[in-house]
């Protein structure tokens, strides 16, 4: 069985209430709640949690960081800042898949550098929730 | 009744106490409390949000955004790089009018952008305690 | 009796004629005709003055500039790169709050640095026409 | 019968006068002044106006572009930097066609740049007089 | 049946043979090669297109994109610059999928910008040759 | 007689069929062929080469321009990249009129940068089909 | 006897596992530990709190930047970019001396830049463990 | 006899009266006046010009620009933006000396560069009136 | 017997014909093959291409990459933008000598960077055909 | 006996003398003075060289870096620009600190990157005179 | 007797003799011995010293500028790096006045900025000899 | 018999023992002083002159620049900052040719442009001794 974790940032708690032409209608956490089934028949053990809190996020990295098999992290508002999220993904052993709901390169300027791309595996940006399919199926054969 | 979430960030709370000949030394909670009931004679229930943590701020930006009729939101020292914030704001249904005590555009060049300007109503920056005062009005009146 | 000037730079004699979508139909001449007998009666005589040319601008600063109680300027295009302008507004004794009726910090990047705020007391971007309101009352009452 | 006005920003005058290696030595004035009949021939009453002055160009925008079928202009030096005449052009009715009597993209770097030209319909550069005519001939048939 | 074109730019034919400490040691275009019959299976008709010439990725864009349900688009050194390609893409009706076998936003910073993202479907970028596979099952399902 | 070659870069053999909203719905090739026997009356025999590779451009630059007497060159997104058209454009005897169906100086940032205008005579955008007859009427009599 | 507070960022509770290549594999917690009966016998009171998180870090300079003689505070990640906690050290009475295990100007760019140095009375970056006694040394002298 | 035009840009008809700190207390315009009998006995025939309007100095170049032996112009705010007053002076025939009365190199950065000095034949800046002085001497005696 | 390639980018066939002012008369290719014979006698077996074409660069990159000793590489106007033939070089095992008729240091600045040296073992530019020369000696004895 | 060597750049000669409310009143030659018999005691043989002249500086970073166990480098105004001194740092085998009186970082922009930190082992500013005694006990003790 | 010293920076021994389409063919030195006894009646002792090398022009200026009454200084080619220079001015007493024989601003944009001007009291620049005599009348009369 | 100033900038005395998998373990100077023999044989008399100090490099620069037939010149570190060597290569006679031992354009970004190169004849760059031979020879035969 693979442990995986998935990291959701700030105002991913909105997805399915917030701006529905960009992020669609659907939550979700409801839509990741009812693949969990599948998922562990497929193998994987997925944790998901999400924080408005940098620093939040900083602790659930160290706590899975080092026993899970592969994160999930989509760092939301982060994602363009954060040297500090960018340390603790480098500071891990596990393997991070940044994701994106929506192509962030086809967005404003500041939308389109990521803080953390450079230390994590790959990154999957503009699949919606699929983005996040991939990456687990990433983690899941890899 | 108007319901109207003043937000303070970070660092707000020494307002009174920190750099007077750039703040003053009359606490800004002090006067804003003192206001209290002059703005429910007015017609605005006002509540009153400090706090040095981002995540907080987010969370109060979703606990009040889709219920309040307006945000008075002074971002502090957030107000600059954070994208986060933006996207709370961004995200929410209450107008947002950003203010600032002082004049930023008259401060250091980091200080002459922000990050969450382009998704406000208005921004008001250099009037001190007045500017609460004139974006309270705003959102009683509009 | 307290002596203002409002000072309108290029292309405001169009409000309410030009662009409605985003400045609306009402002329801003009209509405701030409306309010002089009313800012008498709380203590203000309001000049208004609007050119096209920018050397009427800082002929019309240094005419008022020392002895007003304050000037509400909104420069128009002039905002984006006028050093001459911003040596004016300098030069003079009467504080002076810069107005803008949209927020121009959520327009195009060239709009969003204005070379006046540095030397301005206060700056009002996006509350429309309440934006000369609350400046003339800042006036009136500092 | 269409109606166009010809808008000639600063130093215009000079033309046939001044750097005749890089503009010639035949006037402008004379040239244009000598098309008048024919253009009137083919149904265009032309207006013709110079003027050194910023302020002088955005009334005559004003006064024009409410009325006119077109406006062909050459900002001359204000075209690289006059927010004001972008403002003016993007306020009025007319369709403006900017024209330049050189090519300024081969020019020094400061030249290469229009603050005028995301709000005109067009741009002609460096075709000498013919640009005017050719914009002219645009104005007639469209 | 789907129709998805995989596009390849220029030296993607070299993957196996060049910089095997970064892109393995392993024929993408065997792989690639491998996969045809269960992506038939799967109900996907895949084309794949070679070429170290942009102006035949410009053709094949044309020829496929107005009948592909999907392209698959890899398009290697010409990623960064092209905006002829960038046009291309544009142009056409498919949706585009962007793929690169490393991570680029963690490579030098020239390779850190595409060109071609800001009108495609999406970006998948390090997952190796799973990015390919990733990128038709999301053409197939939607 | 005088001999002038059209050449046409990348995608604008799709003009007519693409982006509608951008470019209308007459495809340009037919246009343009049907203007070549007025040409003829005219003095001018036109050629008209389109491709979508880059060095098949400069290939019919270095062919034509030794003898042709004028060239209309429209690089569609080679515009703003390549050195080698810039070179092969000053390299030949022929003046070369760059033409643009949009105007470029009014879409995205990287578009409004040519590296070819630089070494050419002039520069017409914006004004459509009609920006060709204008360039060939200025070869015709210059 | 001297109050001293060392307040450490984010990922610095990881020093000693994480990066060993980099920061060593003794834990910073334990040797600072280790100090702090030499610091008593030397007159230095030394309290110790590290957080991942920004707000407590603002807390803590509020609760200990009034009363203590001297702040050695390593920012971690934040250093680069947070101007909250730039305005937080500017706002306290204590001096601040910035402190790095590593030698941040000889890493990657967007390390080489602080947001805080410009508020703290020194910077010492690069002499590891040793940092902390040399900036404990100096609020004990000075 | 030569004949001296001294040209003064915005906001000069202030000094002695504005930013005492920085410009001195004497008025130019009666320092000026007071020399002109002295410059008479030397050889000049010194015109003095002051102005706000940028039109107003253009046209001030063209009438005295093709018959004056020198022109010593100060352009004050002008100095950092206008092409068009660069135009007009590289268009004369005098040669202009550009006069400053602060050394703008050690002001603010947007005061640093002047878009005149390249077509001026010399700049002095920080001698205070004895610049004026120093330019009248130049053209006297060259 | 050691195998060497001279690949010449585009426009480079014009040489001895092009801006005589800046390459001279004499034709490359007539030189070079004029020392094909001497470059036998000292062992070296040298083939040489000329292509408009980037596409056809990279192919003959790929077919002599392998087995030849040494590439003699003048990009031509590529040189300054193209990350395919950058990542052509990289891919290949035969060094990779980069020469410029001309010092390219010394010209326009969009000329004075170039993509490929980065990844070559060393550049020769300024020494005219001299430096094709030096380049053959240094793959000769090294 | 450990060798250390303290080098000092230009203008540190006046240290005492210049900007007493920068540096002090104190003559940092005499105040090193005094230290050298207690660091004689404590293990170090100290020589100290002054000079105003670059290349001084590079030939006694040559003399000392292959034999001085550590060199304490304050290298003055050529911090911010000199490669050459770089190259020399980079080139010895002894491990340089750099030291600076004040907090570089707090200063002009054009002070607060340095040319030479990069190939430092360590960066000391603001300190004042305890930064030289921190870096010789730090060359002591490690 | 006021005494001053005339400060020549690099390759300003070769005026004169290089390129005299720019500085013209008078040996600089000589003309500026020449005056000399003028000077002396004037009340001015004028001494003159040129170096090539860096250090020598900062020990000049320490030994002169604590007791000259003015500096008048060509720093040649370290006008536009020299950070050390910058020091050694802004370190001393006399006053500084910057001079350079032709116009820099009108030259390569590398000459356009001084790093010297910052902390002088004036700059001339374009008077050629008569910088110097303007220069020194200055010191004699302020 | 051509006369060669062989010129070696800062900290070139070091090649051979300097970070020998950079530059190679073989000193340059006897590499050097081998050939001399041979290039007199071949009508070369070179001079051979190293220093650490800029202004010895000019004065070389000066003493043999105007009776030299040619210089070959390696600057050292100061190839990237220094105005001062630019000017005196600009002002003498001899032909220039920058030599660089390695690919500079490979190298950290600071070392990829050189202030010297606009005024040189040529650039030999990563051919380590065989560039000082190839450009002797280029000397030798124009």
């Amino acid at each position: 069985m693979k442990s995986i974790l998935v990291l959701q940032g700030p105002n991913l708690n909105l997805v399915g209430q917030r701006e529905p032409s960009v992020y669609g209608r659907e939550s979700l956490t409801d839509w990741m709640t009812a693949q969990l089934p599948r998922w562990a028949r497929e193998g994987a053990e997925v944790h998901i949690i999400q924080s408005n809190h940098e620093g939040e996020l900083i602790d659930a990295l160290h706590a899975h960081g080092f026993k899970a098999d592969g994160i999930v992290f989509n760092p939301g508002g982060f994602t363009h800042t954060s040297v500090a999220l960018r340390d603790a993904v480098a500071a891990i052993d596990a393997p991070v898949i940044e994701v994106h709901l929506t192509n962030i390169y086809a967005r404003e300027p500041f939308r389109q550098h990521s803080m953390i791309s450079g230390v994590c595996a790959a990154v999957i940006s503009g699949l919606g929730f699929a983005g996040y399919e991939a990456a687990v199926q990433y983690v899941l054969h890899h």
